[in-house]
């Protein structure tokens, strides 16, 4: 195999499609696997039975390496564990809470495991817990994020010089130039989110993917950092979240404004004006809803060609 | 030249160190022009009278290119100017404030001029305005900082797709791989600040120097967003402003907090506890106090290694 990513997981190209919420469905994840990365499954927008469902399609429609993401603060963690080695899912990615608990449970099945984080001391913690790779996510990412806002140009290396295992980056990344810079800094794999989100396979509703579109540099914001930290797009639902911020909101006041049901309203239901919109900073690059198969075209063609520039250019 | 900043400022390495406030005076600049770099005088701590003593110190200890960053919101402005025309400096780097007045006033002289922004919107006003060069310096970056929080790996390319002109990245870049990182990503030169600050030849003081080194990562945040973003070091003085932030402190109470002088107070006076300690997030990176010799010899052996390690493996 190319390096240790895709040793690990058995795929051809170290890159890995983000597990995000309302995005992640059976067809995104088997686009990816089939188009030789690797796909997964966003259990955090998925009741147990509705994951079962998804994990049985993926294996209908692919016979390359998948996996789940699972945020391990969400409730019937029990359940979704026991479907997720009931359907012989070969690889778990872990997220939002402690590693320690359920690594060596889905490890003893055989199960490979990674685990996300936001700091080079998350990243040690997980490395012995036993994880067998860490993805390291930067400021720039959509959706929920650490509490340091480091960047992923300052804690892929960061994490790099902490641990011994592979390394996977992640936030900022949509292009093969940024494949390119990350690799540079000791990168082995990238995750990518918003670039999937936003192709043709995901299961994002086609108002929000539009929305993405029409955005530009600086319409994300981190916002309700007292509740936990998540990068949304600019909308009527963030200006009423900032509006409340600026003026001091409690932890309270920001739950009850938040409600029920938010992700789903935006991402999944298309509601762009009332709706939580979860995107990484790479929306300033996003300008298409392209096929998965034309994203790893491009993700492989621009990687070659930024690297040939490198390699023709003699600076020091 | 190996490329358009080589040959713009008639350098030998596309390595610029950053004009910061109390850390860049003449010795750190000569040293960093002797070493075949771009050095900057940090005019925004310089009253005009010892602002003309440093450019002629430097011009006493160089005869390689060196320059004055000037931050134009500044007071005396016309002052500043007729003694950078006075005293014959080659380069400007130009900042907080527009360049639109300015530019061709410097260009007229002979000046070249690059303008430093914190988004694709302002980028393309600096090159309508006329300057030579553009410096996109992402959120990790130390000190002032951009509201929009772009960070360096998504702002790099996204200016680099706006612009014609030469592109320098900033933020985030302390280490050889992060050089080669932001070269992939479309960048022809690097400005570097934080680990220049930290360097022998810097004028802050030892203690805030030392500070720097024993931190760590996620030490430094940005805050004081109400006034002008900035991004300091997590210290007595910062909690403080980060409590009356969280309970939802106006523009005027945070003024009164600021009060004058707490830049000064903090890095040239090494007040560690009650100053403002302006670093970048590659704080994370910075284990030592080298003289500017050895920082060039690292960056140079550093993006060498990176470069033969991604020209070995081929992943795609």
């Amino acid at each position: 195999m190319k390096n240790r990513i895709c040793s690990l997981f058995n795929i051809q190209y170290p890159i890995i499609q983000g597990g995000m919420v309302w995005c992640s469905g059976w067809e995104l994840v088997t686009a990816v696997s089939n188009a030789g990365g690797l796909g997964l499954i966003g259990a955090g927008s998925m009741h147990p039975d509705n994951l079962r469902h998804h994990i049985q399609r993926v294996k209908q429609h692919t016979n390359k390496p998948f996996g789940v993401n699972v945020p391990l603060l969400y409730p019937e963690m029990d359940k979704v564990m026991q479907i997720i080695v009931d359907e012989k899912v070969p690889i778990v990615f872990t997220s939002a809470g402690s590693p320690s608990k359920w690594t060596p449970f889905l490890k003893e099945h055989g199960i490979t495991v990674a685990h996300v984080v936001s700091s080079a001391k998350f990243a040690l913690k997980a490395q012995a817990a036993g994880v067998d790779a860490i993805i390291a996510e930067g400021f720039e990412a959509g959706g929920h994020n650490g509490r340091e806002e480091t960047t992923t140009l300052v804690l892929t290396p960061s994490v790099k010089r902490a641990i011994t295992i592979p390394l996977i980056a992640a936030g900022g990344i949509a292009t093969g130039d940024a494949i390119l810079a990350v690799m540079a800094l000791g990168a082995e794999g990238v995750q990518i989110g918003s670039r999937f989100a936003v192709s043709k396979e995901s299961s994002a509703h086609v108002a929000f993917k539009q929305r993405v579109v029409d955005s530009g540099e600086g319409d994300t914001m981190l916002c309700l950092k007292k509740l936990a930290p998540a990068r949304l797009l600019n909308n009527a639902f963030y200006q009423m979240v900032a509006a409340a911020e600026n003026n001091g909101a409690s932890t309270q006041e920001l739950t009850l404004l938040l409600g029920k049901g938010r992700a789903k309203k935006g991402i999944f239901e298309g509601d762009i004006n009332e709706g939580e919109l979860e995107i990484g900073q790479v929306n300033a690059l996003i300008n298409d809803i392209p096929t998965v198969a034309d994203i790893f075209h491009n993700l492989i063609t621009e990687y070659a060609e930024a690297r040939n520039r490198l390699q023709s250019n003699s600076l020091f």
